[in-house]
């Protein structure tokens, strides 16, 4: 639970960053995510965050995303910080989008999500699964090791609805000063209860744990990880509880997991009202690296909200700021960064 | 005007395929557009040139791409085996599409182009080409040498449009067997009157030029250039007659153009009613490079039409065959490569 520092030589001859961008519905329930200042401003936030990691602020979207009450910026300010210091190849996942950014992503023709507690909360799975498949598959001849990164606000309540249909008790973490967890499980009650479905009992079909439960990020990482099976190239899901959720759902999709691991930052590790690592054992996930930028040390305020626990993870941080060590980077080069982008931001806004 | 044997020392480091599709309702006008058994399923054309550069088959089209009488394979053939047979990475490009592919595109959120005799052309050139722009710089990271073709029907009369905009002669060429260039002059001066242009008024507006009589592959094509202007990447405009169009639009638009290529087939070189070379000559262009793949040696009389003028170019084919040559496959080797990919699309259709 440290900040990473692999050697040097570790560094893969041809990495890429992959972010998902989402919406699901779920999002506009009222105090569900704190993924943008009001419930609607969540529509902006992953087209908000490619704008960010792209070009280092936001182009089209109204406001920066941030997390109120202090204005704590997007994770995605760490990610930008990561692709500028490696120059790692990296490309943005339309995968559902209520809100398309100003800057090029690769489209998987994906609805955006509906509110969990309808019937249907993600349409066509199939369809999007095989489409990220044709992508993963075509990235094979261009990369080695690839770090999936997400953004869409409410995933981790789709991400605790998909682990429950699956039999997991996901205690979920959260971008909300306190946890709205006691309102995460009425919605996911609500959601199962909706689809007709009970703690488990999809543990044999996962494609309809999303269907019923889940959001269109989830067909998008798991499409492009079935790309990239029977081949030598590792894959890191960059997330927290959200990640671990789409590992449960390539488990028990029975595809191999052994070049699979999961990168988030310490503040969803320490996050007391979840169980991440507990929820990584029981899955069995090969590796976890824990990133952690020390924002304690830094002059900015709005940084020191991620010691205090406003947003713990998002936009892949966790696992860019693992990308940057493998590059041999400091987290005192890598904190420094981030300052600087969060300066540019705030010249710009 | 052989083909190229260039050697395998020339090999790039990091090079990428990139197809920009689109469509432009200009090849709704009847008997205009060969690409496609009617004027309308000309609108699945480029849908299905990546779903086969993709996958070595169509998805979810209707029919494949053929040219009548004789049910020429579309040139996306020779693009699918260059990309099979280099492995070289590659991405496709939404810059317009009616009908979008199965397989992942990059997209630049443009719409469709409308037909030149309308006032508007196309819509947001600015913005596609800034968003296109965005997307070059991206690559800047990820590669040195850049093959950029198009699959647009209707393509061949824009380009002779924007040409005459711009104050050049342009004789297109056609993938029809006669080249029905009456027909395009004559949709040539409407749209010029529709717009109030005369012979070489746009030369110093090449963005209105597009905007008035182009189609919406170009300001994606010229954004991709911009995006890599002041770097070291050396880019491939693979097509024909349109490409010099763009190269003539990058031109007037004063970028730098030391880095630029075009390469085509020998069938657009040797097409008699165009007037390639010359164009190419006039422009400047600083490096042709023609590709002939040998189909009169072929077995498959589909490919026998290439060589007596049926289809001459598309989807990158030149581009993508001089990029096989860099790795160093032979005439042979391609053209045999070609043979399977053929008797494979007969096999599934």
């Amino acid at each position: 639970m440290s900040w990473i520092e692999p050697e040097v030589t570790k560094k893969p001859r041809r990495p890429m960053f992959l972010c998902v961008l989402s919406n699901t519905k779920t999002a506009h329930i009222p105090k569900l995510s704190a993924a943008g200042k009001t419930a609607e401003l969540t529509d902006y936030t992953p087209a908000g965050d490619a704008e960010l990691m792209d070009t280092g602020n936001i182009i089209s979207v109204p406001v920066l995303p941030m997390t109120p009450p202090y204005d704590t910026p997007t994770p995605a300010i760490m990610t930008r910080s990561a692709l500028k210091l490696t120059d790692a190849p990296y490309n943005f996942i339309n995968s559902g989008l209520i809100v398309t950014p100003e800057v090029p992503c690769i489209d998987l023709k994906a609805k955006p999500g509906e509110d969990i507690r309808k019937p249907v909360a993600v349409y066509d799975v199939q369809g999007v699964y095989e489409r990220a498949k044709f992508l993963g598959k075509r990235l094979r001849n261009q990369v080695d090791h690839v770090v999936i990164g997400e953004s869409i606000p409410g995933g981790t309540t789709t991400a605790m609805g998909v682990l429950m249909a699956l039999g997991y008790n996901g205690n979920v973490s959260s971008s909300a000063d306190e946890n709205p967890l006691k309102l995460k499980k009425q919605v996911i009650e609500e959601g199962l209860k909706a689809s007709g479905l009970t703690f488990g009992c999809l543990k044999d079909d996962p494609m309809k744990a999303i269907a019923c439960m889940g959001d269109p990020m989830m067909p998008a990482v798991i499409g492009l990880v079935a790309g990239f099976q029977s081949t030598d190239v590792s894959i890191v899901l960059a997330g927290g509880t959200q990640m671990a959720a789409v590992y449960a759902l390539i488990k028990h999709l029975g595809f191999n997991t052994e070049k699979l691991a999961i990168a988030t930052t310490r503040y969803v590790v320490e996050d007391k009202s979840a169980n991440f690592i507990e929820l990584t054992r029981i899955l069995g996930v090969p590796a976890v690296y824990v990133a952690d930028p020390g924002f304690g040390k830094s002059e900015l305020k709005g940084l020191h909200r991620y010691e205090t626990g406003t947003i713990k993870e998002g936009a892949g941080a966790g696992g860019a700021m693992y990308l940057a060590g493998l590059y041999g980077i400091s987290q005192d080069e890598f904190r420094s960064e981030v300052e600087n982008v969060c300066k540019l931001l705030k010249a710009g806004h």
